[in-house]
């Protein structure tokens, strides 16, 4: 697959991911919607099935849609080092693009909020406790689960799953990963939002500093670096371990 | 297969639909139902397997349920227009029957609804902030994830999706239909209701005018449009982009 | 296979439907159990698994669990009427039967509730608004939807589904038809609690008036005939629409 | 296989079963967490997707990720008794190991929580109404249930189940289990916290007792052998059913 195709299937996945996944946030945030206080639930549903949407968009690519995942496959041998920067560029300017599309979305919800500095969350993620060690650790956390999950997942281990054919690459491979979003956002991401992701986080604030959103506040530039850091650190340790794990 | 099964299995499949979908805002909107209140992933959820129940009963007209998924497939070249009429008629006229059964089913509730004139939410959608172009924006945006997403799915793309026979047509299809619409709902549906579905709106909103609902008020035409030309707008966009993409 | 086995297999599948289903009401009911006021969402996923995981057990019967299943697949010529007193007597026991169980999951929460004689609702359906022609027609179109769903579902009619063998009776075709009944409780249990079921309303009935259940009230037999003439006449119109539907 | 390796997987995806299991509990129950307060069915999806997650992991020992489960297949013939101990200790160490990063990833939550004498039930169960035999039969039923269930299910009985290959070991396979889960912590979980597995309770208890946990309170050393031994009764009664049931 040429590096424009992959460019082409990383973005318009990770678009779709984060036009849903921080649509699902701002219906639940802001107050002039039909999902306001909707409950963590509803947001863990939304994130999980952007994925789902997403990765069947990105198909063509296995739909990584996440830095950290193209660097955990990476290790394993999944991926070939020289696309990845191109699977990471698409990945960043998706995840802003999207972000760009849920303030269109809800365009009039922004405008009407009653609190319209305190809006970043609905693009980025931020601690409930700020403290950059232990943030970092549940970041490292949440993602090395998802990445050892998506290494040792049953698509990459037909051999271990008996009587079926391989299904990674499908909805049911999606709807599984969805399933392992939902897992992590309900369990794990309690104290800093679960980005596990540094294009959900990165690209979205990007686009919270450059949209004319009304009376918006700051993109918190001081913590961003952690949803960075963590879900690549996380990425490599699964990716590393795997390594040396006796997978058939 | 005849126009008369088109009409048919449509029909059948999107009164399922409406009859379903309505009946989930029925329950969470009237004051003496079990669930009242219920919140709005539970209305996720009720359109979402309402989407599972209608599409499995309409199987063998691939369950279109949607005048905007009938273009974009039309768009895409995967119907031919000559059946399109037909498609939409039956979608329609089937929105309409579904959502008197709906009534008929919440019958008592109607009767002692505390606000009867404030019961359209449970037949059409309703912007809560109204604005036409944005209110537009909102339902173009949604529609557009939705069609793509069937344009772009395992069905529609086996080649891309190793190791698994194509399952489009299936319950698992079916499925997968249904988490992309509780995905939308969660994740755009905030602002106007998520319509995306020219005959989920209209076909409710010409039964409530004429059903004898007591108390009933107004049934909002000024808005009408808005839930019709947005989702055509936005299922046309899909077909038209996915012409130009590089699927295999 | 020999009555007997029905018996077996219908029995055990309709207990864990009751044991499950009653379950997850006095979870939501009751003041001491950490469910309590879980919400309508909670009700309609346990309902909608204890199906899931009743219709697993019961595979060799293929999981009817309900004499309007029965009924309507009898009509449709896909059950013989020489076994249907088989299926039903051991629907009723085993609905009995897993009352009695979730009463014994519960008794600490029985002892201890603080209005015990308002506990009939653990174990059976009741109208929120109480009229019995409506409330009837609320029973029939609840089962009708669930009975057509599965006459037209993906396992009896492969031919119209493409691209994968037949799943019906299978976990995949258990999870189908959870999702149906998880969305005809979200969509249309609102006015009578969805009995939809005669065994799994008139079993917890009878288990309800002979229990020892601790302050226990009325087991409120004037409503009782309406959650079995409106399932079986669901059902039996279901199974007659279905003769004359131009079914592969 | 060996003894090696089952230990390796076992603890592996205990570790992640308690882990994502705890760590929805925690999201749930400490105050600074965006899920506080999210309610039951938040839980049960949490601890349900936790056994999905682990179970993948643990595909290559087929995921029994409980000793009530280990005990139950060894009591229908499909463990060898030599393996069980290797099971049971991996799985107990795999418990403990998974709630120490849990509480890692909540350290924050656990420094900053109201009532930390009060953080018990972030790792093991507690019953509603303490009552020693009473407990004891919810938890029997409820591991009944599962482990019924297990071996009752489409992977057992491929004979019963028409039309698809087995999928047991596979992913589709692990989320029929994480629907059974959900299914008995909505229904059955009300009054003991659903351990229904001896190595989730005794595993994490264990790591509250030595982990150093800001203000921490007792152990509850007295209620620890009833989410062991209701959970093995429980096991061992489905397996010797299903030695007289007439499984094909």
């Amino acid at each position: 697959m040429s590096l424009g195709e992959i460019f082409l299937w990383e973005l318009m996945g990770t678009a779709a991911l984060t036009l849903l996944g921080c649509g699902v946030v701002a219906n639940v945030a802001l107050r002039n919607t039909l999902g306001h206080n909707g409950g963590w639930l509803l947001v863990n549903f939304g994130w999980g099935f952007a994925v789902f949407v997403g990765a069947s968009i990105a198909a063509p690519t296995k739909a990584h849609l996440n830095p950290a995942v193209t660097l955990g496959l990476a290790m394993d041998g999944q991926v070939p080092w020289s696309q990845v920067p191109t699977y990471i560029a698409a990945q960043l300017v998706g995840g802003a693009l999207g972000a760009g599309l849920c303030w269109a979305t809800y365009k009039l919800q922004f405008d009407t909020h009653d609190d319209p500095a305190n809006t970043l969350g609905v693009f980025a993620t931020a601690p409930t406790v700020r403290n950059a060690p232990w943030n970092l650790v549940t970041e490292i956390i949440g993602t090395f689960v998802l990445v050892l999950w998506i290494i040792l997942s049953p698509q990459a281990r037909p051999g271990e799953h008996v009587g079926v054919p391989e299904f990674g690459n499908s909805a049911l491979g999606y709807a599984a990963v969805a399933f392992v979003v939902i897992s992590i956002g309900s369990s794990l991401g309690g104290p800093t939002g679960y980005a596990i992701n540094p294009a959900r986080d990165l690209g979205p604030r990007v686009a919270y500093a450059l949209l004319p959103i009304r009376g918006k506040g700051s993109a918190d530039w001081g913590y961003a670096w952690i949803p960075i850091v963590g879900p690549v650190i996380g990425g490599v340790l699964a990716g590393a371990l795997a390594q040396i794990l006796p997978v058939t």
